[in-house]
């Protein structure tokens, strides 16, 4: 007598799959690759960059290198600096060096005018007509990413870019997990493989194929075979591949019918976890264990087969390699732009911006950064990208058209840098204490931290924090926006690192803040940093906060 | 001295791409390749059936086959017919067949019951209680894909869905455009490879690394190559990479100042067509051609090169085979149903769409199509699917979440079926005058075909075409709903073939309609087939019609 798989006891598929999850037991193995085969495999381990990126402060543009502080004035042309070299200049006069774009601006250089805004004279000497500041087309060490900066997290996925971006830090190898390796097995007495002729009553396989080459895109199919409805070489089968492999995947006789031997191969040789799922196609599935790997039992049906990838086999998969989500669920998106952005005159300009989603309304909002186009880092960090057309100029609150690259819903603080939050598991945008305060104007993020440097007026905060202050400028106040997108906007500019491991070099030239203990002595002042949780979880966030 | 690329003279990016592109001529090579590894391919030719599918009339339950007409009643069961397997059996009396899911139904029955739905009276005996109707159970001998049809197009390209569906129907060998031999040169003097130490003013490689990566995805990468600032070997280089390859990519040495021997090899070596984009970053952008090959540089800088590889690059190389384009720009969206639908009682439902965009609103409208999970050429052809929860009907006008497979936006026909709309270069959804008449009142779809024999109340019409049309039922009417997803909704449901290759299946089972030269003779009637253009490229269409 037939014996079938009752809809009634069989599990709702989000039952099965958590049921399922629960019992699964893996231990991902770790190998070292080559970062340009790494395209689709987690990251095992953080990766902090070990080096500042640029690697040296760097020309932006094709032009002269000056001291701003001589400017406007005519210039002696002293000597030239191309892209890829280095000399030992040390500009103490208000004389120029030409320079590349991509070229060290010399020593005691701190501005760059490009070539088509200088007036030649001769050979060696021009004349700049306008006064320029501090930082001008400059891309100073380290102002894309600091030393020592962590740059992608344990369980990221690589993408293309993230190979961009751990060459341009000069990573050429990195831990990843090991793709997990697969075997494959169809099962059916019915089953021809194309291509032969179709005796009466058979139909052709296409499972296999459908796994195979599904499968082979992320994972590493060990082996795979077609086998007729025959109990013993089937049960053989599923112990070879279980040696060899982390997760076996059959398709056909997961019924219990008499031929279903597939389910009576998994029992025998281990645990079936859920036999029957409800849903159509796909009711006969089996999710077994065999030492304690992965050994699924799809409906020999051909739909079923990918529906069933779809909705568990993949889901299982994904689960056995920790990963960070990306919650990618939009190509692009309107948002609501939290600062103004403005194109370049003459052309389209691409502008990098961070997206949230707002606590108590639908909209995404965008923060907009500051852009360089040699800062990968911040390119590859940022969650999406909008093209402003050339010559425009778009205000707070308008709407913009996003394309995004990554959208992740976790745990997010917004506000001043503080080495306390840089590690912590959450998405960190630190980036000063402006787009918090927008943050907490428009109602998105969930810990924000402002600095009592940047405003007397935050009243409502659940923490207050406190650290030294080293202002170490001398002579004039300058104006060089190290903080990508934000600083430039604030009414006092001054030189904030994005490091403390980069105030080394600004020493001298600008004022700077930095945390007690990264620049010997010389404390002057107090600031304390407000933490404000505009969520529950960010609420909660900061009562277990630990610092 | 510099020469530099104004950004006056410089092209908007749309200009530049539509230039370049008007003077590539590319002819792809075909070859032939083994369906298992054909994912990402694009189609070089038609993919016809060369059997019905399902081959042989199936059972869609494990269960009892019977004649309709004999039930309800007691049933001797005289055989048994397991899945592969094929018995020369002829029911001519009131007795069932035991078949499993899959097996083969016996000649003469026309219906299957459930083995959960019979009362089991012996070994020998079983009772059915209700009468069920010709059809029931039963997956009809090309009721899914019928000889003949066209199942894929010259430009699609190939997804695992359509490897197991190629597969399905006993293909294991399609032609293919061949991919596209790119070849990568970067240059420059300030590049050094990720891993050796950085010397000062230098800088690591990243753009070969980004560029590798992700044409490999796609793409045959014939040879790379880093060189320094040499316009010698670079130009040595470019020659060799062009005698080799269809496509040249570099990045580095592009702008127009002493070192960008890139730009001066391209002059030398062929056309520059278009140097400097109005974009930012990536100005230097040059599309240049030599030997009629597309010889593509890239500025050096890093986040340009990503930038300007989405915005041209890949459209370049996109271009080059020629291809249907899939429009995939959501992975869900909101649709309204334009007929009900209902799941499963005990199972969540998967239930196929075909997806439309309203011509005069922003709505999206899902069409359902009738579905058993044999159907892979029904699941695999359809826009997308639609998960109906255990026991839920949605009605007409409800609002539905479709998971988006594929949608295009080329012209829409939409109605009866008849060989001359079969193969026209356009999106042929013929399941009928029910989803042709939805489409009127709902205003989607570009040309709609009405049948005379389905409504009398079409008077505002473009054309009129009229067929021969055979009805050749004998006895009693039946209702078989052949029409995935439409006629069980038709009042008078009959025999409607979704091609007339099938019609033999059932003389004398069915009344059948059928296109005049199918079958000899016994004409009975004239159609009309009324002809509906909806927009203004669907009234154009029909104008230019040649019928």
């Amino acid at each position: 007598m037939r014996i079938i798989v009752r809809d009634e006891n069989s599990y709702p598929i989000e039952d099965a799959l958590s049921i399922y999850l629960s019992k699964l037991k893996y231990s991902p193995r770790v190998i070292e690759i080559s970062v340009n085969n790494a395209y689709g495999y987690i990251l095992s381990e953080d990766v902090k960059s070990q080096i500042d990126y640029p690697p040296f402060s760097r020309s932006n543009v094709d032009g002269y290198a000056v001291k701003s502080s001589c400017t406007p004035g005519i210039f002696q042309v002293v000597d030239k600096i191309s892209i890829g070299e280095y000399k030992e200049i040390n500009l103490k006069e208000c004389v120029a060096v030409e320079v590349d774009t991509g070229a060290p601006i010399p020593m005691g250089a701190d501005a760059v005018i490009k070539v088509e805004d200088v007036e030649v004279l001769d050979d060696r000497k021009i004349r700049v007509t306008k006064k320029v500041n501090f930082g001008y087309n400059v891309g100073w060490l380290g102002s894309d990413i600091p030393k020592g900066m962590l740059v992608l997290r344990k369980g990221e996925r690589i993408t293309h870019e993230k190979i961009s971006l751990l060459s341009s830090l000069g990573v050429n190898k990195i831990k990843v997990y090991d793709k997990l390796k697969v075997y494959v097995i169809a099962t059916g007495d019915e089953l021809v493989e194309p291509g032969n002729p179709l005796p009466p009553g058979k139909i052709y396989e296409s499972n296999l194929h459908y796994l195979v080459s599904r499968l082979k895109q992320n994972y590493d199919i060990v082996g795979f075979s077609l086998l007729g409805d025959d109990f013993v070489k089937i049960k053989d089968e599923i112990k070879k591949a279980i040696s060899i492999s982390d997760v076996v995947i059959l398709t056909g006789g997961t019924s219990a019918g008499e031929k279903d031997y597939v389910n009576k191969a998994i029992r025998e040789l281990g645990e079936i976890v859920v036999h029957g799922i409800k849903i159509k196609p796909g009711k006969p599935t089996i999710l077994g264990i065999i030492n304690n790997k992965p050994v699924i039992g799809l409906s020999g049906n051909v739909v079923a087969t990918i529906v069933i990838f779809d909705m568990i086999v993949s889901k299982v998969l994904e689960s056995l390699i920790p990963k960070r989500e990306d919650n990618l669920e939009f190509k692009t998106i309107r948002a609501k732009l939290v600062l103004p952005v403005r194109a370049d005159k003459y052309r389209d300009t691409l502008i990098p911006v961070y997206l949230f989603k707002g606590n108590n309304d639908s909209n995404y909002y965008a923060l907009p950064l500051k852009f360089e186009s040699y800062m990968i880092g911040t390119f590859t960090l940022a969650d999406g990208l909008i093209m402003v057309k050339a010559g425009q100029e778009i205000s707070e609150r308008g709407e913009v058209e996003v394309l995004v690259k990554k959208y992740s819903n976790s745990l997010t603080i917004i506000g001043e840098e503080d080495k306390r939050f840089l590690e912590l598991d959450a998405r960190s945008i630190l980036l000063g204490s402006l787009p918090a305060l927008k943050a907490l104007e428009y109602n998105f993020g969930d810990v924000l931290i402002i600095s009592s440097l940047y405003t007397n007026s935050i009243d409502n905060y659940d923490k207050v924090i406190s650290r030294k202050v080293l202002v170490n400028g001398e002579g004039e106040e300058v104006g060089y926006d190290d903080w990508i997108g934000i600083s430039n906007l604030v009414k006092n500019p001054a030189v904030r690192l994005k490091s403390p491991s980069s105030s080394y070099a600004f020493l001298g030239k600008a004022k700077v803040y930095a945390p007690e203990g990264y620049i010997d002595g010389r404390k002057v002042a107090d600031e304390n940093l407000y933490l404000i949780g505009l969520t529950d979880r960010g609420k909660k966030f900061i009562m277990n906060l630990n610092i």
